[in-house]
């Protein structure tokens, strides 16, 4: 059975899951790094020194059981990275997907194949679509039968509203962006069709995750 | 010496302090009391058989050194409670502030002297020219020399914009309202000028100190 899931989505207090403007040389805009800093000092991120408390527990459960991540345009380039050919996504050769990653965009280009299992293919389709896709390649394959929705926040919001989202992560990160891309934008009730729990990291950060009530 | 607090001051996942519309029956619009359940459900609130916990022990902070409140005119009464010269407040004749209270208003009355210590004085004034009259009150009073700032959320955020919060204490609780009054709006960078703590509860909500760095 494929579950789609959500993790290390981080957001502001104020609920923004991106600064602005996205560029080149800052990929969450004035957000910088502040809306990751928790994510960075554990070990999942920083093998060698990173801590092994609560914020790593939640950030390493991004790969295991995962066979497929789809991931809006806005993540995978700077704006304007469809007129770029030779863009190959921020991550070098070896990104840390590891598995068949779908990116939505309305100008689709040839799949690229990188090094690590990470294959990124291009689709113009609905949300629905890309999971129709996302999921018969990860059942197909030997990493998981789940999905990853890898954001960022505006197509995680296309999801939640397709009711496509059986388990999300969310961090919230005690910081007040005051702009950017909000999560919650049009999700009222969104909590009565999931258990919802939520525990403080020694970081300042609040993890929260929400699970479909009936989904595993 | 006199700080401005604020306590459980409650506010969805989404950042809004109350639902809408409010009304004489539902002073908090569509969020109903699901923004405060926490709270009913402490010792602090419910004196015989509420928890002693982690909700208490915050909840119950509202109360001790604090000599005077400031609230703002939605606080006081549903709309129009200006044009009812018999409105005394929702909530009787024991109201739970035993301090004098300043409701901020364009149309000021005479002041109302109720049991238990309250007295509801109305200013027509800036948030600078309130707090300098009730941190006089608290002064004078044998309670305590703190003011509480205490909402609703736009007047929580007019004293945010003026500099003049020392100690906040906000409670995330997780429901997406998806409408209503909006406490973060224009708060960008809040947080440089706070150190903020975070614990989340057994009941699902996460409490969020933000003391003012340099004040006590």
């Amino acid at each position: 059975m494929t579950r789609t899931r959500i993790h290390n989505l981080s957001v502001s207090l104020d609920g923004f899951g991106t600064g602005e403007p996205q560029s080149l040389e800052e990929p969450f805009g004035h957000a910088r790094h502040r809306l990751h800093e928790w994510m960075m000092a554990t070990r999942y991120w920083d093998t060698e020194g990173g801590s092994v408390g609560v914020d790593h527990a939640f950030a390493q459960q991004h790969g295991p059981g995962i066979g497929a991540e789809i991931m809006g345009a806005g993540k995978f380039g700077p704006p304007g990275w469809q007129d770029d050919v030779e863009w190959r996504g921020w991550w070098g050769e070896n990104p840390p997907f590891h598995t068949p990653t779908y990116v939505l965009t309305h100008r689709p280009r040839p799949s690229i194949e990188m090094e690590g299992g990470t294959t990124f293919h291009f689709l113009d389709a609905t949300p629905a679509e890309a999971l129709e896709v996302a999921g018969a390649a990860a059942r197909a394959g030997t990493s998981g039968d789940d999905v990853r929705i890898g954001g960022g926040p505006s197509m995680v919001r296309d999801f939640l509203a397709a009711g496509l989202v059986d388990h999300m992560h969310v961090v919230v990160v005690p910081i007040l962006l005051g702009r950017g891309v909000r999560l919650w934008d049009g999700q009222e009730g969104l909590d009565a069709d999931y258990d919802v729990e939520s525990v403080s990291a020694p970081s300042g950060v609040t993890h929260l995750t929400f699970t479909r009530r009936g989904a595993e």
